[in-house]
């Protein structure tokens, strides 16, 4: 059932995916959070942005007085729009994915886009979850100038028991469901509290 | 010449040198923190917390329905009283120093003394000016649940030319007082930003 | 049942535990690796080494011509004569204990006592089972100038079920012992790689 | 001059950049080892990499039965040949470079080919030199089953004086290129003793 929040403020929150695979464990994750949104978590407005068709960084590819290619330039202009952040990072090889940091970069280039905000990170995987590639990313977010909820931290293991996700990558556990909820409940009242809305 | 700023609000932040050693450049950083806070930067009051006197840590000390040996829980006190923290670091093999890691762990212990506050931290020494350590100090405070300023960061390269401390382990170097002078504004900005709870 | 394994060189293997606490689950996976030494694994001598009455760093009880105290300078030829070592890591506050830290910090001091010898680390814990932990040591491995063994890689998660340790803190999870084992031969194999030397 | 090693092995480097911009100060420190390779320091054979034409790590872009794409799997090729490897890594946002994360993370698609083989990092940049890519570097190297050099390291800060680089992003400082050059002697030695061909 439905809360009722009433008069709460309502935050804009950008959602990437690190993987670019269609059947992402980690997309599932942010499909997941949309749908919390929708029903049981209010105020807050998630805007997921596909990471894909960004080019591979190369500064030699911005214009003259800090112009950047279009797809790049829709790309940061939503990360500006964004109050706060929500980043499935899958692990690959103990870090990141490329295509995360591909996009993380592009949006860092000056006049960073990524200052001052909030942000959480979840993951899904093997072994620890893809927790690894989640301590990378908040060392990356001390440049950025990211605030990352510290609390709680979500990693899934996919390929534990009990079963975390149908075969189209859609998040099935109760208890990892929750503990989403939790995030998003915490990143909303950290972006408020670092917005001083409150 | 002093700045007065009024009625602005007084933090208290416990300041932790992570070097037991007398002439520790390290304990010189916090000593000219203290400095500023009688003089230019108003509405912090430091705390030094000499951290020699803590046992080291093994939780057999720990006495039934979690009491902790006198001196611990002394200890434990002044950081549950502090509004923030500020962390001199320095880097022992890549890492922080022993002292320090035993001093945040007594204080970790449940109830967990440090959480969601926030804090600072700082490092003097070769090569990256104790930089290492800092980033190892930010994933603990992840499970500490410290919000750790992002900006401006300090390491001071002790011993490369300017020189940077004199022969008692004082800062002398004006850019790096400057540098430390702005770590303690953003700290203070950051602390009042974080207690306007929701 | 033995394996003779006949002419095999034997290597003298350290071991370390990072907790100083009587039942440590990490305590427990050394004095399984010790009981391996003497049964199916052949070629290895685990000297294990109490660091609990090692006094906290302070370079200050260095004696002129770098001597140090006496319990140190045991501890540090005790280093020197072996040719790998084993660490047994808990994770305290996600990163590595202050007792660990303590003991590796004085065998660092000049002449490093560690220098160019192969390694291990292993764990045990909540969560990552000490994973943090792990690659904080890690990094601390590069500048004491260990080579650590990259595969296999042992995080004994103690609470999650099958039960993995008594109440004593013995290992009795057949996984986790068949894993320990398989750390300790990849360690042999490595020590001896890395002897061969040019 | 010239030395003469005469019957020394020849080991084969692949060298890695993880910047696509055409003046790469990180290039400039392969051209250079290249060059040295040509000159001083002898048994080496540089195979350098460019990364550019890999297309971002979608698994979906993955045959049946582990076929990659041609340009993939022409990579691949050459990391398997390489006996070790160089990889200059410069720092993007305190962590490593998108492009080298997608080409490292190719060539560890089933069957892994860094396996089991010798690494050395190198790079520059501004503040710490690239020193902080570097550490995340090792971390993902443990997943490799890299084995990297631990000394020395050498990270060139490009903007602090002396000047380093000409305007071509070549490597003109003399004190770096004698640490490059030390790089390379002990990359080559740690491959010949890591293969016990010596």
């Amino acid at each position: 059932m439905e809360t009722t929040i009433g008069t709460d403020p309502v935050i804009k929150v950008a959602a990437l995916c690190g993987s670019l695979r269609k059947a992402s464990y980690n997309r599932g994750l942010i499909r997941y959070a949309i749908e919390l949104t929708k029903e049981s978590v209010k105020g807050i407005q998630i805007d997921y942005i596909d990471i894909s068709p960004l080019p591979m960084l190369n500064t030699d590819l911005e214009g003259p007085a800090g112009s950047f290619p279009p797809v790049v330039e829709a790309f940061r202009q939503r990360i500006r729009e964004a109050d706060s952040f929500i980043f499935a990072s899958p692990e690959y090889n103990y870090s990141i994915t490329a295509p995360l940091k591909n996009a993380i970069d592009w949006a860092s280039r000056s006049p960073n886009c990524w200052a001052d905000k909030a942000a959480a990170v979840v993951s899904a995987g093997g072994s620890f979850g893809g927790g690894r590639s989640q301590y990378h990313l908040r060392q990356i977010g001390v440049f950025l100038d990211l605030h990352f909820i510290n609390k709680p931290e979500l990693y899934v293991n996919a390929f534990a028991p009990p079963t975390k996700f149908d075969s189209d990558g859609n998040l099935i556990d109760p208890a990892s469901k929750e503990r989403l909820k939790q995030v998003l409940l915490s990143l909303y009242a950290f972006t408020l509290r670092l917005k001083e809305k409150c």
